[in-house]
């Protein structure tokens, strides 16, 4: 019980994304977290650190670990993470002769944020996939309705005639551009993690490029020649993208509620809310949640920005900050593609035809 | 799966509230719905509008009532609410000659807000509770210590000797004032929302006043002379009220944590949190949680004070954007407050005793 | 020569308030700063702490006194705040038998929030009264066009007929309850600022209660018990009252440009703003303006929220971040409240009559 | 007088930027429309709408006229903005024969946001060349104290020995990616803006494009094929960068702030700001201001990000907002670049030589 709308049974299919929140959730994360800890024990065995068949042997015996949660829940509580309490039940569940290829070396932040990256590449995909089907919906609806004919409206008031298509090009403009930078953004933010305690490699045994390179191979990431335990611009960067996208997807969802309600003439939505009062209402339910949606995340990206101030070598606050608000940056964004793809579909005609 | 720290079986214990929670999980929400919808089905028996024995049954079957989440999250997809959808159900449930003391008359924010308030209340009076407790143990706290010197700081340099005492007075100076803000809010908050569909009452014969005074005689609630569906200043006081709180016990926090890194002469605490790599360090676990908190509820307000700009009779994107930022800052102030808790039990001493 | 909109000569009459501008700008602040200097220098004298004659000499010259603004920007600029550097001005414009009753004992603080309370008075009375005033005007428009008829809109969509009263008494309700919070605010905001370098009264010659009282007196506020140097929640509590009230107002505006888009039967503004390029247009400028303010407080209210997080005895982030804030929300509520007459005003008619 | 930081006599050196406010203000700001409608009038020749004599002339006359500033506060406070009266007082002094080449199909947004492009354009360069020189001064901070040895610092506890140049990386590593982010954004920012009343080109004669490619010519912009009127992407993703940008120069404030405290073991600034009270002190003012700036920029952010629900062909709350915002954001990050440079050049030692 979570007592927000993303745990809401009835507002989650509304306001989050069930395909993100799976990614985002408990068994991926700890999924993730667990493949770092396979990876390293690997790749300490590549460098010569542990032998082969120690590592191979720890590598499948984590990656097969279950964690007792309730455990978990109470040395998190006392550590302000997981992966402490995590590393210490995985070390009480495998054999003593294993226990050289386990974690050793590594610091909880290493295996936190490269698993947060291992989640965000594939959140990345899907919300890119999504949008280019947002793009075609659009491209499409401006191929059915572009000629039909409109009152541009300026300030809220009349201005000029204008088509269907004029209006549709502010919406389809920001969005490819959404993509491209996406593209721009993703090399600065798909990076291994792996710095150790303090981020300096120290306890890597001096092989601290070397053990990233292999890990980085293993999990089909970038290896930047140093952490980037403090340096959170890349994440902030990607905060941005999504309220940006949110943003640009909110003007569409203002537009359709502002023509919505002129009735048919102007926009008219094939299907929409009921009210529980008035059966005669179509409410524009999704082109509403853009707009929620969008006010939401920009209201997270003030606190993620704030993260930027990491003090020293790691903050506890700046980098829990950033759990509490990026996911949920991200599962708005989800829900808004959808309901920007339910809304565009729902559209059943929009303008005048020309005489 | 929420996907977010609010459903983290290891992060809500630490950043989340499990009793706030419960209470503005969707059990509860449920309830408060169908206590709303069971009240109303006996004020219109107390004013006439249906048989007693009929609003009585009506009432009995809407508190025994537990709906079809399926189906209720398909309709809420659709409606932007779980309201209609519960009351189709509701209909569909019980017989027809219960049908007339079922909903009909009221419109969906009238429950869903004077649900929401039912739950606001309990959540009142569990901060000020809980709030009472931080300021008795920062009174312990200042009792034990107060007299002890340590260096005052003032833009993060040595100033001039204090007391601890004078540090204390510090923290403990808003507290109070915090627990008087609730007390002047709580009658411009803890009312009843009744309106029917445009807010103006049109559809309760005639009879608005009476069944407003009887559901809240019912639910214990204050009765406002009309509707406030547009009028959301109270839960947006409310929420700078969290995040005032919050804020407060943020810079307790921010203090504490500056007076931990310099080791035991100035504050020491009696455990915290372990790392995955370095076993000597006590980190200040809480008092970080109580900056992240903070600037949590910071960021969720700006998003909560733009819901007052609720256009016309009812804005679905403003409401709607209420609903995914007040609950996670109640929940987060109840983390602040539950981490300011463990936070002073662990502290074991503060400055150095006067020689 | 400032960038923003505030120093802009063809948007400072639509962003900002002259009046308040005034009353917050640079001459005022340092007649405030110098007000709160000499006050001090007579409550020394009244508790013996200097002769009566030295003292009030000393005020005279302190009240007479035009600092070097070149000179006290270059200092400002070394100690982030004015003070150091008007003091040493002081010290060199006044014969040295007067030294004894300039500022000794006080610290930078003291002085400048002392200064910015005394504005906040005056402040707190400008916008009560042009608040009620909007109220006012909210009444005779009620009076003029209440019982006319209108489509009430739900979801921004035509949901049942109301009357222009219903819709007006959403904007009307939340007035009053401003008022009120205004009041109960006061005592805690209007309070004089007296702690000396770490707020503990140290250097006042173990008269710091005396001292506080008669400045207190002097300047017409309270003397709490003690310094509330690192207690920033009145001002907060204030910012969040500025930025409720901006957000109030923003409904109303919004709802008049909605009201506006339709043509003259349903809100027919007296005039508007032209567009350079469309004769025929009647742009809502005012209504905009009120969205525009409502927003930009929004904004700044997370972040003067942060400033809770006043660190130790003095903050100088924290504290000069207030400075960056809370004067801008005070221009904006003086312009928006100023809109909001202007457009009320406006209003030619709302509303069919019925027939 | 404008009432706040920004117009400051004593807070502008610390908390705006000079270069930058001359270039946002009111002259450049008028010269910048002007040099758009000279442009517009000679693109008109160029393109045969109006005789190259005439648009040369007006052109000539347009560059060199000075608007009755009074006169164009009244008419910006008819209109929401300064165009349309700055069009009436063009037309009013020039010669009937001249206006056919006079703002005429233009749009007052291409006038501004073309005019603001501009600026941007020389802010883009001036920021590019002081973030150049902050590399630079954290390079050679590098070079002389890398090899020092200090304590690194997690959660705000020690952690294990790093050096100097350990903690730097951090600090140095956002730079160069802010440089890169700041050459992918440029091309989708500094775009003419040309779309008449709504955006569609339709007043220009059927010549938008070619319009489009003398002005952008004339003015060295890109010219992107359509009016970017309602699509605001560009300008938030700037803002977005100041904030990150700001964001990375508070960490590296908050860090210097957090070494000073502990004294001149771990890190001495040659000089800081003097107290009013306590002349021991030194106090880390830019390292402070570091912090303020990044946690100003922070809260501006979230309101800008907002400004992408543009309704419409035009919104004026949104647009205004913008104007509200993003100046005082650039300024604030002129303030942090200087800030930084000042804190660098005063750090005379870090971390302690190892033996």
């Amino acid at each position: 019980m979570t007592g927000t709308v993303f745990g809401s049974p009835w507002l989650q299919g509304l306001l989050s994304d069930a395909e993100i929140a799976a990614r985002l959730g408990p068994d991926a994360q700890m999924h993730d977290m667990l493949r770092v800890e396979a990876a390293y024990a690997r790749a300490k065995a590549a460098v010569g650190q542990v032998p082969e068949e120690i590592a191979g042997d720890a590598a499948k015996a984590i990656l097969a670990f279950t964690p007792d949660l309730n455990l978990l829940a109470a040395t998190a509580l006392r550590d302000g993470m997981p992966v402490p309490g995590l590393v210490a039940q995985l070390r009480a569940a495998l054999p003593e002769a294993l226990h050289g290829a386990v974690h050793g070396g590594l610091t909880s932040q290493d295996v936190m944020d490269t698993a947060l990256v291992l989640a965000l590449r594939d959140v990345c995909d899907l919300l890119e996939a999504r949008l280019g089907a947002v793009i075609t919906a659009l491209k499409g609806l401006s191929e059915r309705f572009g000629a039909a004919q409109m009152m541009g409206m300026t300030r809220m008031q009349p201005a000029l005639p204008i088509t269907v298509g004029d209006r549709l090009r502010g919406w389809q403009g920001p969005l490819p551009r959404h993509l491209g930078r996406l593209t721009e953004l993703r090399p600065r933010l798909l990076r291994l993690q792996l710095g150790g305690p303090v981020g300096t490699g120290s306890t890597l045994g001096g092989q601290r490029d070397a053990i990233a390179a292999h890990m980085a191979a293993a999990l089909d990431l970038a290896a930047p020649d140093s952490a980037w335990h403090v340096e959170r611009d890349a994440l902030v960067e990607f905060g941005g993208w999504l309220a940006m996208l949110t943003g640009s997807l909110g003007k569409v969802g203002q537009d359709v509620a502002l023509m919505a309600q002129s009735g048919p003439q102007v926009l008219r939505l094939a299907s929409g809310g009921a009210s529980s009062a008035m059966a005669h209402k179509t409410n524009p339910i999704d082109a509403e949640m853009l707009v929620t949606l969008a006010r939401f995340n920009a209201a997270q990206l003030t606190g993620l920005t704030g993260t930027l101030l990491h003090e020293q070598e790691r903050s506890g606050a700046a980098w829990t900050l950033e759990w509490m608000l990026l996911p949920q940056m991200m599962l708005a964004t989800g829900a808004a593609l959808s309901a920007a793809g339910r809304m565009v579909s729902a559209i059943e005609s929009i303008g005048t035809t020309r005489a």
